[in-house]
């Protein structure tokens, strides 16, 4: 595809010897990538097989739901917009690198279905304790499908620069150490189900953080060869941005119980509408701080779904529309603002290379909502010692959260710098090409 | 992007001087694109906060839902089919011309939640002059978008040769062209809430046609440099079809009361069987009337669509399968008719520059299924007089809607003439480098 | 779009006389795809107008639903996630030839509509005959849209190498076929209705198979000149694979009744499991099966459905979570190694040009499915006869389908021999420009 800039002059195979010469000492490094075939396949039926084993001696589809006929019914549409989140959203919001689409998709996909097993089995460990099986329903799937967004958000920081063995390491610890915030937040602090879930947006974004320190390749601060984007692919993954900010309120509240009447409709409205204000707040903030006055495709890609990010970490607080929309507005600024100057300055101060952007377009609005949820209920609280109480919980919430993520991201980070794993080299980072066979493929005119 | 043929032969620099010597005379006018951040963001910014303050004055989230409890669960995958036909769809038909996909698809989502959030207010105006709050909860999201998609459609007239200022504005004032005609037909006519909702298609079609009217360039009978298509963003555009074709049937019935038991799923059937014989029937004249016997991508993409528009219209009275489906037939034949014929006569003798032909998309099969209207009710009307009032309504209906429209399209584009907006210079028309930035893009081999 | 490489220097008449003059005595054949205006249109308008004078006569729509009010806003998003399957997912799904996107997803959309009308009245033959009037709901659009997809995977083999009049043939006598199947099954051996429907992946593959052998053309063993993909379109075709793979569960799980409490679950978590463990077991197989280690996109587009197939055909008697999961392992084992090396087997050694290899993505997993069914039902069954019994009718189940299949497919490719209806050149196969008008298209650069 065009990687040897004199092909169309001589040839592709007076191309090779040349470069061959050029590179000179480097031409005792292989030229190309790695075969993953004895790393990926035996690690994946390795896995797939041992899933199918604990599945087959722990788990059980539940039968007692006579009551909940009509329930399923009425959840298996939230159901399939969670799934439209996981593999269309964030499996085409990750094609917009211009050579990396295939892989972007393709491994979200695989790394998706892994991480939503382990997910589902984790989460029932405490039910199988006591009653020796995990039970498998539509909540229990939806569920294991938002720890796995955890993992795809801490994925999007290492976007490229990574192999499927890594993505699929990557996404088991991932979702092992969520699981275990999740179960920490609940036991010791007694968080809300709900509420520790939402955590997810900053442990994904600070376990990626700390990922893309580890692996961070020296002469990233210029970009890699082939880390940008076209118009098609940039269209591609506008198709995957629209699909989540769309579904973003199903999202936000598929786990809602609808106990205090209207608490569902509440909170789709408060996304709804926080992620308008976002959209809005997002393209003008982009305009405003390009020099030339234009807008970037990426601000809005990433920037228009601050807003409902925010939102979900505090949902439960938000009551009136105007509060959801001045989150929507100040995380659309803070998201904007970041990805347009914080994030090269990760880069080039903290040599953190977060591919999409991740601490702004989910970090930092996953900050807000932290302390908007501090704010809105210390407002509503009357007693003194009781909004002391849940500040102090609340800052441990917090504290816990991130402290894990960034010792897990550690962690992994150590383990997936071992060559065992074979690793792209830096010319194929970004590229399909490692990975993926191009049999028939076109000659672009 | 090309757009300079020596580009590659001797830099950029030299390539610029080049212009400018070879322009001559014109190199006065600006090169580049006029910047939009002292317009845009500001505008955004403005009308944002100005939203956030009447929401926090004026709106509330319905609470007494205690009944509805069960109708927003049933309700909620329909509100999602209306958001999927207003951001996917919608978004992604306009991405077919080659350069302007970005715009297509990214102003679209700005334009429609800036029409959203004002919809919503105007059609709460007069709940909050009686009960002082504007309830928000599903219903209304639905109305409003309803409102944004008659905006949209007039959009459509002018795509590409409009900045994102201009489509805000003319979002803005078509919406409360919009609603200001709902009221009039309501309050002075007493048209059914939904028969005057669905005269969208009709309304802005024509608000559409006027303003490409006022916004006409010289020189536009030839197509513009980059007014084209290619193989993948045809593509991008079909799929967007497809999402309005698939979710049409929504659309209709989602106001729908079930009151009549049954009526609900007549509509859906009469929808469906509608769009199913226009897209055959579109086919088959879309090759008819082509020389060398080839089917037309454009008419797939919009005529297909004609069935829908005109049951949408038609439909309180449309109660048997052949009637939808021999309306369907009508349709789409006038609409491909339309478009192959009818859009260049119009810029030719009109100098109407109808880009994505909403004339014969929307307006032609409006009026279609407006005379289907009158028909079938005539027809099952036995009393005379009942007949002869009802076709005396239905004509004001007509002609309260058409003058409307075209006189507020006629303001809307006056407004829109001035200079002030900086317009993009003819040769930016079509373009996306005129408003986006293009940091990292991959050069096209 | 540059199929004369002289064509920018000389114009285009040029151009054509000197290929006229280069491909001496084949100037005699035609250059230009044969027109199918004289074929295409009355066809079709033929067939749109008959099917409207049959719906006006014989069909009305379901008004006694009084007591299904509630199911109607319950089916509903099932009945659109089955649309969604028909044509977003079969139609991105064949948009992977990189010259054959407008008519991969434009024609299956054509097709789709007059097979589903030609469903719906064969379905409702038996429903016309005891009470005069066939009704339409949305269960009966459902299974005519499901009869539609068997024609949607025959149609799959022969992509590429047909005209729209064909594939309009194709399509109305495999959905007549397959009707007959059913009703013989239903009739003959007494299957149950739900189980018979789902025999629509091994009908469809082997009257594909059929089909493509009949309209087998010389040289097909090397790949046709357009035969290919690029980046862009396999990006399109995973789209439509996603689409298909998220929305499998709601397709095999739409017509089962919820009667034994809980089964509409069961059958959603099975085919969810089985679709994931399908998804990684068809990566490690397509990377354990490549010399050189990498994935191949063709797999990952088709081989990550097999489970959901193998479910869908024995989805009756699985229970287990591990049941599911190993047939979905096992469903995608077989799928990517007939892909692999049974596709080309095929082509070579039978001379059946599969194109999108339904055989190994339907066929065989269909194969499969049916078998896990038999197995699964003997190992449930304490009493003997009671087994024998069920084996026999299940192998001749089989039989039938597969002897009605294969005929069907023979007959089908006589007809569709006959030179009468215009089938594109060989020069000509996998090239939108046969039937498609470029007007404005963009030379891309």
């Amino acid at each position: 595809m065009g990687s040897c800039p004199v092909k169309s002059a001589r040839g592709t195979k007076t191309c090779v010897s040349l470069k061959n010469t050029v590179l000179g000492a480097s031409t005792m490094a292989p030229w190309y990538a790695p075969s993953l075939r004895s790393r990926l396949a035996p690690l994946l039926l390795f896995l797939q097989m041992g899933f199918i084993f604990i599945y087959g001696f722990c788990t059980e589809v539940e039968s007692n739901v006579s009551v909940d006929g009509i329930t399923f019914r009425n959840f298996y549409p939230n159901f399939q917009d969670v799934n439209v989140i996981v593999f269309l959203g964030f499996g085409f919001l990750s094609t917009f690198l211009v050579r990396y689409g295939f892989s972007g998709c393709g491994f979200n996909v695989l790394v998706s279905v892994m991480a939503t097993q382990l997910a589902i089995i984790l989460n029932g460990i405490e039910s199988w304790y006591y009653r020796g099986k995990i039970s498998i329903n539509l909540r229990s799937l939806v569920v294991a499908e938002m720890c796995t967004v955890s993992a795809l958000i801490s994925i999007g920081a290492v976007l490229g620069k990574t192999n499927p063995v890594h993505l699929v390491f990557i996404a088991l610890l991932e979702v092992s150490g969520f699981v275990l915030n999740k179960w920490f937040l609940q036991t010791l602090l007694k968080v809300q189900p709900l509420n520790s879930i939402m955590q997810l947006h900053i442990f994904g974004a600070f376990f990626g953080l700390m990922l893309t320190w580890m692996l961070y390749r020296k002469g990233s601060e210029l970009p890699f060869e082939k880390e940008k984007s076209d118009h098609k692919s940039g269209l591609f993954s506008m198709l995957g941005t629209v699909f989540l900010w769309m579904f973003w309120p199903s999202f936000n509240s598929v786990l809602v119980g609808d106990a205090p009447s209207g608490r569902k409709l509440g909170v789709v409205c408060s996304t709804y509408l926080a992620l308008a204000v976002s959209a809005v707040t997002a393209a003008a903030v982009s305009v405003l701080s390009s020099p030339k006055g234009k807008l970037n495709l990426n601000h809005m890609q990433s920037c228009i779904l601050a807003g409902g990010v925010a939102i979900g970490v505090s949902m439960s607080v938000v009551h009136q529309p105007w509060e959801a929309m001045s989150i929507g507005f100040i995380a659309a600024i803070v998201s904007t603002i970041g990805y347009r100057y914080l994030k090269i300055h990760m880069l080039l101060a903290f040599q953190c290379h977060d591919t999409c952007a991740m601490l702004s377009t989910h970090g930092l609005p996953g900050l807000l909502g932290w302390l908007a949820h501090l704010v809105l209920q210390l407002k509503d609280c009357d007693d003194h010692t009781m909004g002391i109480r849940f500040a102090v919980v609340h800052i441990c919430t917090l504290f816990i959260t991130i402290t894990l993520s960034l010792s897990m991201g550690i962690i992994t980070g150590c383990l997936l710098k071992l060559n065992f794993w074979r690793p792209p080299q830096d010319k194929k980072c970004f590229d399909d090409q490692a990975f993926w066979e191009f049999p028939h493929l076109a000659v672009q005119k």
